[in-house]
């Protein structure tokens, strides 16, 4: 093709490399800043440019008018979000997953790259379930096993795993062929059940009504079970739950247990679950999609002890992987499982193929099995182990430093690295300290939480997100807002924890004089008060709806 | 952190962005080894490397053992899929989005990025329905609105498309808390429906198989539509099957038609599609993963004319969009559509609020916007109107050259940019000319091309793909091995084209004489020769199903 489009495809970027590289080093030392109603103006025109626009220009545009809102994810002191700095030989990798383009769904379009993804699946599978040598040896590259999938995140990797599930425990039989053919309404026809649930507790991700919805489940049929003060699901109820179940003629499809809830990081007791699952004969999969990687860790490991027995398990690897946006992990401990899931490979895909599309959920897909690749191997076992115990001991520093300090309290003990905790305005505190603060005091004191975090995130040098918990020592009826610290940046040194918390205190302190009201307490406030709140990493607090509906 | 891995982060990365562009100008211009068997066995560990490796070792290992095999997706004759070359701007800009790393889920983790997928969007929503500047002034950057999303691909698209179908169909009323709640089978059962059905033609792409099994609608209750001899919907049959839906109780969720089917890129009557979706109330759902880009052209857009009408439409970003793997787009004719989809704003995230993820079927996700941004502004709509009718034009080009040579047979007309024919052996061309190929022969025309398709891959130059065609002039009874051209490629000349037929004729005179069987007819050799096939871009080639079944 002659002519300018021509000249877009197949020259050199080099120029444009270079360009990119200076903006970017500037980008990593600028500070964000961002005025929504600014943006979005300059974001109006939907006409396209007829003639197109030569790229440096294009460039110019990006660093002039986008980045610069650019949210600092990798900042020391941006520790409210699921997001931290990345290893540097990401950005460069990603270039070579970008400039060769491969195509994974299929071995025509991707050649030894379904190998290699392979081979990074067959690690994450080993790291959670710890088979012999003869298992790998047998199914890292054996195309008729799945020792996972990949997927663009944890949302999809828990449809993927429920997917599995719901499909492996409706598979076709002798006069049905399968809920994938007869759909859900058929199937449960066939079987003789009013319903299909799955059971967790009610700290579950959102992605899970996500994926009940999808399914054609239902949301009313996800059942949260209650979790215990310490964010853990009360097995005794999940136990009494599958049993009402059983007597209701409700199929239980899944139980689902969470290494890392995204409040607090807290664990649920997976062996305890597993041997549920175990007794009633019903898939388990963990939702690990934050705290998978504790796994890495000799001192820690233990917490997610039960795990090697979940048949599926979620891991995201642009969380606590440290890879770029837009990958997560499925495991499945029974590398045939997938097959529930398999289009017919038949006629779509010839059965015995290598392409990994046979059994995923997305078709066409990048080949960013490098970046997991890769920093499996860069890292390593220890490098990971190594950033998983610096992001627990740093949480540990910040749980005693704010026990130390009069101005907070902590609202539950860090199982991981997640840290929640709250300003107590002074004049508040001696009641705290008592344990007499009244739901009128706490509507009070979640204001002003509320406002000094907003503050911090347009005002301040320092970052964290906040949540509202229904778990607290103040009971479900009182949902408390809270501070979330996310402890993962290994950058992030003591001083900067210290810093962010002393920034908290003199943002507090003008803000507990001119401008929180300490005001009649009104049966609507605590729930307005919830209301206002815009949630952070997709938090479900389940209390505000506990309450609206009581 | 100190030590080993804190050194990973937050450091300059300068050093291997040298290297690997220095590698990948190496790549450019070489040519794919690859031996899958040697491959996997290189694949094979599975074990964690404990203390990690050095990048730069790492990259050396990239490049030696798993980036040569890679498939030359950008080569001016590599015309089999649909990859092709990218522009050269998108590598770079690569970089952006990996080193800025925002989460597009939430506006606190994206800021900007969220306005600028809005406007992206918007675009794309106008190329497809062209509303008025007061429509986009009013949508385009408001919260409640949603024009599209983005997805990781059409895979995807598909599946978030009749999901909001599904949920909008059966939304909340009085009396009944909406299907994402009460889920499906109490949906029908509510409705005093017998089942749920989405009906499109016979070359429905198998993505929609994986939506209507993981909708819980059922494989079975996908409705396939036979074709015409043109690779369209057969209309009067549609309005039959509805008919008939009607009738026996199916709720007809979706008509689905094709803009560019993957065997041949051809387009379904959309308007008169239309028509029938208008007079049933039922929501229209356009796949135009593929063929969506032709809007692009005055000369050829009208081929898509009707699907401005359309409900949703899927058009994929690594398709005829040149954007990297990974990205694709649904549009939404009604703005509020998406809100069937949406997860309790009130309480997950804040109704009201910017937040993407409050509407998309992923959670997590990076910017890739930025490469469908970049690219519509960068090359215009008169760019892709370039590239969208210079495909065309190479592809009219090629059905000539094949039409004047006794070597092939034209097996249907392009409609677009992709192009069926096979080669023809000498012992038969005077036959073939005469309309007189039996069954027999047709079995041992088939073996021929699927080993001359497989040799041109092992060791030709040029590679075309290889698909089953059912609606041929042979009848459904006979499937047709093909070979199969897309002709995206902007650096594709008219050599190159010749080139591959030339290299096609010399490797199937070896074949002719030395291997093909022209042997006795056996009833299963169809099947079998089917069967033995593996799909390109995961082609659905019904025939060999039906035949089969009967």
């Amino acid at each position: 093709m002659s002519g300018r489009v021509g000249d877009l495809f197949g020259a050199d970027a080099a120029r444009l490399d270079e360009t990119i590289t200076e903006r970017l080093a500037g980008f990593r030392s600028s500070t964000s800043r961002f005025c929504e109603e600014h943006v979005a103006g300059q974001h109006q025109a939907s006409a396209m440019p007829a003639g197109g626009m030569p790229a440096e220009e294009y460039i110019e545009y990006l660093f002039r008018q986008v980045v610069p809102s650019a949210v600092r994810t990798h900042r020391s002191r941006f520790i409210g979000h699921m997001t931290s700095a990345l290893p540097d030989f990401l950005v460069p990798l990603g270039r070579v997953i970008t400039a060769l383009n491969q195509n994974v769904v299929k071995i025509e379009t991707s050649n030894g790259f379904t190998h290699f993804e392979r081979q990074a699946l067959a690690m994450m599978h080993r790291l959670v379930y710890g088979r012999d040598e003869r298992f790998y040896a047998a199914h890292t590259q054996d195309p008729d096993s799945s020792l996972g999938m990949m997927v663009s995140g944890g949302t999809l990797g828990n449809l993927a795993a429920l997917w599995c599930a719901r499909n492996h425990r409706f598979a076709a039989q002798k006069g049905f062929a399968g809920v994938e053919a007869e759909g859900l309404a058929a199937t449960l026809q066939h079987f003789g059940f009013r319903r299909a649930v799955i059971i967790g507790s009610s700290l579950m991700h959102y992605s899970m009504r996500k994926a009940a919805d999808i399914l054609g489940i239902g949301e009313r049929n996800l059942i949260r079970v209650p979790a215990t003060r310490e964010s853990r699901i009360d097995v005794d109820r999940l136990a009494d739950q599958i049993e009402r179940c059983r007597r209701d003629d409700s199929c239980v499809l899944a139980l689902v247990g969470i290494a890392g809830t995204t409040e607090t990081g807290a664990v649920d007791p997976l062996g305890e679950m597993a041997d549920l699952a175990t007794a009633y004969g019903t898939h388990l999969h963990v939702d690990a999609a934050w705290g998978g990687p504790v796994l890495f860790s000799e001192k820690h490991r233990g917490l997610l002890a039960g795990i090697e027995r979940a048949d599926s398990v979620v891991i995201d690897g642009h969380k606590q992987l440290y890879l770029p946006m837009g990958l997560g992990v499925v495991v499945l401990r029974n590398p045939q499982m997938a097959k529930a899931i398999e289009k017919t490979a038949d006629y779509i895909i010839r059965a015995g193929s290598s392409d990994l599309g046979r059994r995923t959920l997305e078709g066409s897909r990048p080949a960013t099995a490098v970046y997991l690749h890769s920093a499996l191997h860069i890292i390593g076992q220890r490098g990971y182990e190594a950033l998983v115990d610096g992001g627990i001991a740093r949480c540990r520093f910040m749980a005693a430093e704010i026990r130390r300090r009069d101005e907070f309290e902590l609202l539950a003990e860090p199982q991981l690295n997640i840290l929640v905790y709250r300003y107590v305005p002074a004049a508040l505190r001696s009641r705290a300290a008592a344990g007499l603060l009244t739901a009128r005091d706490n509507v009070a004191i979640n204001e002003l939480n509320v406002r000094l975090q907003d503050r911090q995130r347009q005002e301040g040098d320092g970052f964290v997100s906040r949540t509202v918990l229904a778990n607290t020592r103040y009971g479900a009826e009182v949902p408390i807002v809270s501070l979330r610290s996310v402890l993962a940046n290994p950058l992030t040194t003591q001083a900067d924890i210290c810093d962010v918390l002393d920034e908290q205190v003199r943002l507090s302190l003008a803000l507990d004089v001119s401008e929180t009201r300490l005001s009649p307490f009104d049966e609507h406030e605590v729930y307005e008060a919830v209301e206002a709140l815009e949630e952070i990493d997709q938090v479900a607090p389940v209390a505000a709806v506990r309450c609206r509906s009581q």
